[in-house]
């Protein structure tokens, strides 16, 4: 079982830079944790993180056939991308949506998710461990080959 | 260490009643899944559960010095209810919200949640797994002893 | 045939207070014509009533098996209430949703329901014609055994 | 005693279309069903259906000293004719505005009724027996010459 | 010269109905005063009424050539007809929007207006007055001509 | 096969009024060209025309077994009137909404079309040629005997 | 008989300046119109403007006693004020509201009087025929000594 | 005279949890302070908190013929509750609403008061005075005999 | 110690119209009641009023050194003044806001005061007792030298 | 004469996916289609595919010069894209906006086209036929060398 | 070449009050660096402050044949004052907003400017250097003769 | 020092389309002018522009190190980029957002930043002269080592 996971913008700046809100944990460090977990769980992870929009509608296009669920972090794009729920929407994988930080106690804007709805779930609020509770949750729902459990 | 499950109103219904939306498991199987996973966790746990606002009001704001965090489902009052809200407020115990379903891909209404900004984070959509990974949760914000991992 | 009203809060002062709105007739009253009304109609009928937002939830999601009916004037939870909401589509039973006045004519927040959708049908405006119009629905309903005519 | 029956646009193709919101009983059947009704509590019911907001206006304004109640199915017009809300509160006499689905659980618009804040009060939901309601309702109406009961 | 009066629906209810929002002066008499004022200011007037939509868009589409200016008072249709406002919009005459109520005064769905942004103007809340008014600034911007004085 | 074309409010003033917008050919012109194409593409047209909303509503209500779909251009009434979407919605047929002028651009009300969700598909700004691309439209979707092609 | 001409901020600069919305007759030669009207009809007239939300409130404040009746152009002041909202309220005396442009029919947030509520009535677009209009109102409401006429 | 004061949700853990919003007092402190005030102005107090929105509507249902003018902190229920709401407005007794904090410096959703407008006033944002305050409103309310001073 | 007391527009109206809603007390005997408390309190009071909303922002400007707290009426600048707001924000002397009647209860518009969050509290409804409470409150306020108390 | 055919993202994965919505025709059998009916009507076409909204403006910045006209199916960008509107307003080529579903039919938020208002029309719903009707559209438009009819 | 600095309320504070937002420096100090800047760019300058939106007007409305460019900080009346808007509209010269703070990153009601939409642009955020970029700016657009460079 | 200049989408058509919005000068006219006024300022100027959102991501998220502030017209991505946004505030360089048009004065849509609450401040309206007053504004920044001045 091979899971993708998903990294939208400014994801590669994590650890140096608004560490109140993200923390000081860097994507290579959570990474490194999340592959660890996926040996524990014996699933294969692919890691990827991209500034692109286009990038990230590409990556969910071809998941298909090569992985069985999805965990994605949207960042902004969560809140502005009708192309990535399109794209989630259209392949059809059971796909998590995760988040470092609680949205629901941020600016207003960000509490409106354009890409929960056509996900599995969402997890938010929990830092590095938002990944692993992902990683989990993803593996679940691929093993019961369903979007709902 | 000691986590206080907190479920709100027609959680008693599970598994009978609109198991489209809900799932086939009953809160009972539930418990009995999350007092397992508790065990290997070394932590124990209460499990409540109340058709009353006012009594999930007093179920928290007698937690602390007994629970080191709560995991809620507050169900309905998820949406309306101020009072639960200020109740985990004020308390200041790390509490993790989660919900069986997605509630990002249902009515409009339900897409508020009046709580979760109080809350660490949220989990949600997952079925029965959102309260074993809100169990997670809840352990790993009380080790680190602050509402932010 | 057994049929449930359920009464929401404040009604019990019925009769002695805001006579201009709600009229001079009491709970005590209304609930005898409603049973006059059912002993014609050969069904049985009990009459409850509480300002307890999770009573009411308690007495709907006890309902099935005992009801084949349930006639709700859910009052100010209408506007405010998504648990009786839950309750009500939980439940299943065949529910007409009453009220004395006619709520479409007083303050704009009183105008949304959160309990008509999930209900049969909604009658207003008739004072306490209003419960024994819902009555007569409600057995129609319980014996065509399905939500809708 | 007789009682003025209001059908609004495209309720003479019903039994034909729609019949999953609608039922499959036709107008002429529905009319059927009020006269038998009528003759047990002996009123006289006209019952008409226009296509027309100018017609259905026509015959509200023409409604005193012929009738002694108002039973309007405005069916489209409900949500889009301020004319026919104007005829409704010009002429005083007792209304009570019916539908056959329940409005609250349809489209959004469909909620918001601008004629029911001038009528007596609303019946919605029950199919054909939404006529019959009305009937007794608006007989009772009548009876009590005041459009509050 | 010739003038339009154009009177929307319900209107020829007035004087009976209403009477503490809309006077107690009727149609009749309204035109009488009006046809008086017309005879000293030189100009022929063409008065009429009807509840149909259609029938006042025929009136005012067959009004080019024939008149020099519009007078309408579109009751209810002010607020809810685009079909008026292209009407109005479509032929180009001078036309005066008339109320006999303070539309300001009233329910807020009376306070916007489809028809007066493409008129020359509007006089609202002078009764029976409201109609000289009209005439007098209709007969002012028919000799310059010009929509705008 | 045969076509049934529906023409809204104030279309008969077509190439006389407000050209800069809607152009400088008549509904006459327009109807020849679609009469032209019609027998290039094997199949009759009827064309209509009314001022009235209930005319509109008749003709459709009257439309099934007699046509094979409708072309509509719905003018003023595609942003105000349930009536002619329920009678679209009522009787099935495939029906394709046309504007000659581009909706999108013009005042914010015009962008919110009431019939639209209701029909196959709407085609608007191309002018005269909308009317033909419309004549083909619903002939491919006919030929199809599905709404959806 | 005394009438009070309140004129709002801006006023002075009329004709000199935006001649395409507010015309080319200066605020001096409107005065003078109005005085020789005001002599026609053998009443008095005081003409006042102020930049002034204070003064204009202080105008007010003190026309009763002095004045039978007011007209108001309070131009920015119609959108924004409160205070000259409350002052017309308290004084009582008969006001009509004047606007030389059409206020409909320009920004959107033009369309929104806080004052027209409180006044008897409402002329606008007729550039300085609105200010004749509205003495004769006012003359009008003032022998009829109440507020409607 | 007996004056009771009704305390809503969460006032118990006063003056030990977000104590930078609610100061540290107690609300038994705060209790000792207006029982203190009432022996001075000669007044009986009773003093009484809850949780539950329904124990809240009944305390109110029950108070007229013992109390003279109620004293109520609604706190969470303030923004949800149209039961207690409906409470006030039926039994009709003199009623002040307080707040310990400036409800109209915190949360958009705490400046909506569901239950201001029933009340004769509002006191908020002086801590443990707003008590005190109340206190001395209600008694000269009480005095004057009527719900406005 | 010395209290400011500003009053703003139309209050100098007070006692003589619109008495329904303000009572019939004028601003002069209420600055008499306010003097007669400030001397059994042992604090000084200067009491002003202006139509002219520069004139209140002027006051409040000059106030720091001379005044230990404001006590401010805005009227109606309470919900059209950022001026004032900003003023009261920028001299950061305690200030209480106080209204003769309850805002919450009247038009809809009055309910969003624009000053109350930059003030310690507000307090409404209560008419004259309304400056003897905001008197109390002010003292107060200016004794523990802080904004909060 | 040559067309640029844009398509945005996700249109790759056409008549694979969600083909309840978007139909079993693959991007490559619509460009087939189009390349036929382009040479029956004598015109060249290029035919694009990018989920980059970058690229998207890069193809549309550099048309003028190499097309004549453009047909776009922007997709999701349709809804989220002001920096598409703007490369559309800025060529100022003739533009047709074209859809596979019907857009008003769907999500609410599908119903805003951000590009439609700079674009000559739009044609939506009738699945691979929306591409050949906006063809014609295109071809049209390019001959009348303007961009509207 | 004269150009005029305008004031609004409350700045003749800055430098004393709320350091935190507007900075420590007084508005007589700025006025020195603006001046001083002046002379270098050879240009004239009045600077000119008032709490009272009608001087504002007053001045602005004086300003033609003075003065060849404005640059204003309406401060507060940014918001609330459709009068200066109108003053600056009607006298249409080259005018320029400024601002101390960054609007955009504060109150959401200080994001709309009434005034911006008739200035040729807007400074906001660089403190005192707002008031010299602004000068450099209105220097720029008086040269050009034009209200766009 | 170094400073970095960002221009988003569709700027490098400038010059050539839309002139009556933009202007006539090209970008490489404006990056000529900026540069010219860097020397002087004795500052380096690097000048990027791009139509992918990604690549002004990519190119703030590698600023720090290299550039002392940073200038942004962000252009239609001012009004849908979150992921600009969080770069910005990622990064904490000085940034100054720019545009060349008054963005105020333009479509609804426009007139919300989502990039300026995080920027420093914003100029907009002055054409190629808001580049030069951003550089200046900018380097005022970088000199007073805060985003503050």
């Amino acid at each position: 079982m091979r899971i993708l996971f998903v990294n939208g913008p400014n994801l590669k700046l994590l650890g140096r830079r608004e560490t109140g809100i993200y923390g000081r944990t860097s994507l290579a460090e959570i990474k490194k944790r999340v592959l660890q977990r996926a040996r524990t769980l014996r699933v294969l992870v692919d890691f990827r993180q991209s500034n692109h929009e286009g990038d990230l509608v590409d990556l969910i296009g071809a998941a298909p056939g090569r992985y069985s669920a999805i965990v994605i972090n949207p960042a902004a794009y969560t809140h502005t991308s009708v192309a990535l729920r399109d794209a989630i929407a259209a392949v059809g994988l059971p796909t998590v949506e995760i988040h470092l930080s609680n949205i629901h106690a941020r600016e207003n804007f960000r509490r409106r998710s354009l890409t929960a709805p056509v996900c599995a779930g969402q997890i938010c609020g929990f830092g590095p461990l938002s990944y692993l509770l992902g990683l989990e949750a993803a593996v679940s729902l691929a093993k019961s080959t369903g979007k709902r459990p």
